[in-house]
C-alpha cells in the first residue's frame, strides 16, 4: 500500500478505509512569520513495473486547519468510480431508451425542494424518512424522497401552456433518511414514467408494457418477475359499503399497506384508531387475501368500477402481449397516500427481494396542491433492487473502458508530435488515450491493455520526419507504418 | 387559462406563477365522522379543438392539511420541462462525447457531502456560499459547491487499487447559497475533466485541447472565445523573493483574484493584513498587469519554473493546434485556494460574460485531506455562461420531440388492436406515441404535428380483420395499407 501520512496511526491494510488526519499548520489571520519546516512529501516513487507515476513535490504548505476528513462518502451514499458509473450508465440508458421507444419526453426537477411538497398527513413511511433541513434563509427544504410531487408541481405551473396528455419520464436521485441500517442506502436513483391527462386504463396498461419492455431488454423473463395488480377502488368501495368517511381513505390504505411488515392485530388496532368498526376491519382484511377477479366480484357483491378497471387492464395486457407477466392480487395497496385507482408492483418470483418497482393512478394529487384535478398515473423504478436481481441471474453485463487508440511518443522531444497525432485522430472522431509522460514501452503496453485500446500508435523520430507513424493492431499483433493523414 | 381553485384570490394572468392554497379538510389523528360535502372538482372539459383531455373526477378528499404550496421550484433552482431538458441533454452529450474522445472515464459522487470537505481557510468566496446543513444525525453536511474535493477524496480512498494516471470526467450539479440576486442561480451543472498522476504540463495542454474541441463542436470559434493562461508559480516566486511565508500563498492568491471586483486600495489593505510589506504588494500587483512572457521573464529576473511551464504550454498548444485560442495573462489567478501551477480561464472576447470555464494544477490538494500528494490538474465548465454565449451567437440548436410513429385506433373497440400494433413496432425498435383515448381525427393530426411524428398508423375495423393497418407518411402525404408484420 502506498504510504499515507497520518498523525496518530499507521495503516497496514489495503482494505481499511481510514479517517485521515491533516498534519498541516494552523494559521491565524494575524500576520506571522513562521519558519515552515522544509519537509518533503514524497509520493509513490515510480516503480520498476511502471504502475504509478512518480513525482517529488516541493512543499508549499496550504493554510488549512488540522482536521479530520473521512475519505468515504457520507453514510448511506455512494461514489461512482468508473466501474460503477459504467453500470449506472448502462442501466440508465436502458431506462431512457425504453422511455423514448414509448414516445415519452425527459424531464427533471431540483433535487432540493420545498419541504411542504412532501408533507402528507396519511402516516406514510416516506414522510418519516424525509431528508429535511432549514436553509440559511430559514426555509424548510428537503432532498426529494420521490419525483411525483415535483411533477405535479410542474404540471400545475405549466397550466394551459402544455397540451394533454403529457407523457414524461425522469431518472433522478431520491433521498430518504433512514435510521436503521439493513443494507438500505439513503439515496437511490429512480426511473419514473408518467401519463398526465388520460383517465382510461390504457394508460396503466402502457406503463406496465414499458416496464416489461425494459425487463426483456436486460434479459429478465416472465418466469423471473411478475406484476401484482389491484385497484384502490376495491378498498374505496368497501369503505363506502361500511359507511367509513372517504377522507380516511389515504390513511386506511397506508395502514393496510403495512400488512406484511407488522402483525395483523396491530393493523386492526390502527384501523380501529381511525374509527373504523371491527366488522369493517375484518372485511377489509378478508378481501385483501382474494387472488382472483371472480372471487373479488363475489366479495364486493356486483361489478363496480374496480372490477371493470381490472378486467379492462387484463384484457389490454393480452393485446400488449404481457399477460403472462401480470396477476391480480388484492393485497397490493402501495405505500403512497395519493393513489386512487389501479396500483401495481413488480416482484421477483423467488420472493427474495423487495418490490422492484411500483406505481398506479393518482387522479387527485394535483388538487392537493391547489391545481385542477387531472387524471394521472405513473411508476417509480429504483436502481437498487434491479441490480441485485440482475446480479443473481448473472445478467449484469461486463462493461469495460474502451478506446480506439493509445498514442505515445517514443522519446520526450516528440511529446508535441504525439499531441498532433492525437488531435488528428480525434478530429476524425476516434477516441484517443494520449500518453502524457515519457514512459517505458512495457508501461505503455500495460496501459493499452488496461484501457482496452484497439491499437497502439507510436510516434518515433525517423518515421515522424517522413510524416509517418507506426501502428500496432493490438488484437492481431499486425504492425505497419502509415502517413498520419491516411490513418483512419 | 384553466381555472385553478384558490381560496383567497383568482388569477387572470397566464404568466403569473401563483402560490396556491389548499382548500382541503384538516383531519386530526383522532377518529371523527365528518360529513364531507360531495363537491365535484371538474377539470378542464374536452374542448372542441381537442387540446386537452377532459375528465370529471368523483371527489375523494385526501387527508391533507390546509397549506400553501409554491408551484415554482425553490428560489435559485430550476425545473427542466421537456424543452429545457432537450437542451441540457444536447449540452451534456457534447461534454460526454468530448471526454470520451479524449479517453476519459466518467465518475460521480454524492451531491450531499460532509461539510468539512469544502472548508478551507483561505477566504474563498465558495466557502461563504456553502449550502450547508445539519442532518438528523447532527452531522454537518453540504450540497457540493464543486466536484474537485470529492474527486480528491475518492482518489485517496481508492489508494493503490487504481493505476495512475487517472483521466476522469464528471457532469454534476453543484450548489452555492448566494444571498444577492443578480440573475445567478443557486445551482448549476459543471463539467469537470481531471488528470491525476501527471506532473508535466502536457496534462494542462490536453485539458485545454479538450475544451477547444468542445467549442469547435458547438460552433464557437477562436474569434468568439479565448483562454487566458498564467501560473501561480509566478506569485510563488515573487512571494519567495520578498520573503513572504509560503503558508500565506493560498490566501494571497484569493485576495489577488478579487482584483477586478474590488478597488486596488482594498486589495492592498487586505494584503497588508496578511503581513505582506507594501513594497511586495506593489510588486505583486505590478506583475499582474504583465501581458507577455518576455516581460514576465524581465520582471521575475531570470527563467524560473513559472516561465518554463508557460513556455512549454504555449509550445504544446501549437502542436495540439490551438495556439490562436490562448494568450498569457498574468492577472489570471482563479478563486480556488488549491491551485499550485498553471491556471487558465475561458473568456468571451466581447468581454460581456463571466468566465466560461476555468481550471489549473492542484498538486497539493490531496495532502490537505491527509493523502499523499499526487500531481493533478483539471477544469470546471458550468452550464450557465456557455448557454448565454450560444444564445448570443445564434448557436443554440432547435431541438424538438421526435417520434417515428403515432398509432391510433379508429374506434374505441380497437384500442387493444392499436396496443398490439404499437408493441409490434416497438419490438422492431421503432418509437411509438400510442393514442390512449378515443379522439377525433383532427385531434390526432394535431398531436402528430406536435410530437413531429414521421408517420401516422391507423387501425380501422375492416383492415384489421385482414391484419392490415393504414399508414400515412406525414411529410409527403403518401398513404398505403400494409400487413402489420411487413411494417418496417
Amino acid at each position: 500500500m502506498r504510504a499515507i501520512h497520518i498523525v496518530t496511526t499507521r495503516l497496514s491494510s489495503c482494505c481499511f478505509k481510514p479517517i485521515l488526519l491533516l498534519d498541516l499548520v494552523s494559521v491565524s489571520s494575524s500576520p506571522r512569520k513562521l519558519s515552515i519546516p522544509n519537509r518533503r512529501f514524497i509520493s509513490a516513487a515510480t516503480k520498476p513495473d511502471g504502475g504509478r507515476s512518480g513525482s517529488i513535490v516541493a512543499p508549499l504548505v496550504t493554510q488549512q486547519e488540522f482536521q479530520k476528513i473521512d475519505v468515504n462518502p457520507p453514510k448511506g451514499t455512494r461514489d461512482f468510480p468508473p466501474e460503477d458509473m459504467r453500470l449506472r450508465n448502462w442501466l440508465f440508458n436502458h431506462f431512457k431508451e425504453v422511455s423514448r421507444l414509448f414516445g415519452y419526453e425527459e424531464i427533471d426537477f431540483p433535487v432540493l425542494e420545498t419541504e411542504a411538497l412532501f408533507i402528507r398527513k396519511a402516516g406514510e413511511e416516506i414522510r418519516d424518512q424525509l431528508y429535511c433541513f432549514e436553509d440559511r434563509g430559514n426555509r424548510r427544504v428537503a432532498l426529494r424522497p420521490e419525483l411525483t410531487p415535483s411533477l405535479a408541481r410542474l404540471v400545475i405551473q405549466k397550466g394551459k401552456s402544455v397540451s394533454l396528455p403529457l407523457k414524461w419520464f425522469a431518472v433522478g436521485q431520491c433521498w430518504r433518511y433512514e435510521r436503521m441500517t439493513r443494507g438500505r442506502r439513503r439515496e437511490h436513483y429512480q426511473w419514473n414514467m408518467d401519463i398526465i391527462g388520460v383517465p382510461e386504463v390504457t394508460a396503466e396498461a402502457e406503463l406496465i408494457s414499458s416496464i416489461v419492455t425494459f425487463f426483456k431488454r436486460v434479459g429478465i423473463t416472465a418466469s423471473d418477475v411478475g406484476f401484482k395488480v389491484s385497484s384502490r377502488k376495491v378498498l374505496q368501495e368497501l369503505l363506502r359499503k361500511y359507511g367509513v368517511p372517504e377522507n380516511l381513505f389515504g390513511r386506511v390504505c397506508i395502514i393496510i399497506d403495512k400488512i406484511e411488515k407488522i402483525p395483523v392485530d396491530e393493523i386492526k388496532k390502527e384501523l380501529g384508531l381511525t374509527g373504523i368498526s371491527e366488522d369493517a376491519s375484518e372485511q377489509l382484511l378478508k378481501v385483501l387475501s382474494v387472488k382472483s377477479l371472480d372471487d373479488l366480484e363475489d366479495s364486493l357483491g356486483g361489478a363496480g368500477e374496480a372490477i371493470a378497471d381490472l378486467k379492462n387492464l387484463f384484457s389490454l395486457a393480452e393485446k400488449f402481449g404481457y399477460s403472462e407477466w401480470i396477476q391480480f392480487d388484492a393485497s397490493v395497496v402501495r405505500g403512497l397516500a395519493y393513489y386512487t385507482g389501479i396500483v401495481f408492483e413488480g416482484f421477483d418470483r423467488k420472493g427474495k427481494l423487495r418490490a422492484i418497482c411500483g406505481g398506479g393512478r393518482y387522479d387527485r394529487l394535483l388538487s392537493t396542491y391547489g391545481g385542477d384535478d387531472i387524471p394521472a398515473c405513473g411508476f417509480g423504478f429504483g436502481d437498487a433492487v434491479i441490480v441485485e436481481l440482475l446480479k443473481e441471474k448473472g445478467l449484469l453485463p461486463e462493461l469495460r473502458q474502451e478506446v480506439e487508440n493509445i498514442v505515445c511518443a517514443l522519446d520526450k522531444d516528440l511529446q508535441g508530435a504525439a499531441a498532433t497525432v492525437a488531435t488528428a485522430l480525434r478530429d476524425k472522431g476516434q477516441t484517443v488515450d494520449l500518453v502524457l509522460e515519457s514512459k517505458p514501452m512495457k508501461w505503455v503496453f500495460k496501459r493499452a491493455a488496461r484501457v482496452n485500446a484497439r491499437r497502439l500508435v507510436l510516434v518515433g523520430k525517423t518515421e515522424w520526419e517522413d510524416g509517418l507513424v507506426s501502428v500496432k493492431v493490438l488484437s492481431s499483433g499486425e504492425q505497419f507504418q502509415v502517413k498520419l493523414n491516411d490513418l483512419e
